[in-house]
């Protein structure tokens, strides 16, 4: 995996997930990959697991501007990211920071992703 | 662990590298501590393994410049951090992008601290 293959990916991820493009989204990951978001709370394990997650969580918030607060950090098949996050819903409040870390399988997938905030 | 104890945990952690403080440093973790910097790289475990190792990039990089990139993320007993470090050595060159992430102990040191850049 190279930074620029990580990088790509999690651009994929921050633009299907703020658009609320579940399918598109799902594609990203391995189909036995864990989500923990936010870190601390009870693991997501499995595609369908994570499909009820990221369902649920697009039908409470609907779409979502992203943006990343600098670069993309690799290190082996580990990435780290900081970004912005509001809802369109709410335009005009502060963005919230959101941290994430992503495991990348050797197909180039998500296999673990956990996000602080 | 409450997120202020974290921060002000993170905010010795990064005052007392930059300064080179190396007794300080250790102070903070845990004997059975385990550092991974950068991620990616074989994991220093122990007090005197990661002594050596900070002793070691000390003795390279003299003290730095660290500043934190917004707000210190904590989940659980995990927090997540982005800063910006510069060699003082070095004043004049664009500061490099680190992401931490830390597990604290019950108690409140460092059990495990892994960085990428």
């Amino acid at each position: 995996m190279t930074r620029e293959d990580a990088e790509a990916c999690f651009d994929r991820y921050l633009a299907r997930h703020g658009a609320a493009d579940l399918e598109g989204l799902l594609s990203l990951f391995e189909p036995d990959a864990t989500v923990e978001d936010p870190v601390g709370t009870p693991i997501h394990r499995g595609l369908e697991a994570i499909r009820a997650f990221y369902a649920d969580s697009q039908a409470r918030h609907g779409t979502l501007a992203i943006e990343r607060v600098g670069p993309v950090l690799l290190g082996g098949s580990e990435l780290a990211a900081h970004v912005r996050a509001g809802l369109h819903r709410e335009e005009g409040r502060a963005p919230m920071d959101v941290m994430y870390t992503i495991r990348f399988s050797s197909a180039g997938r998500i296999a673990e992703l956990r996000a602080w905030y």
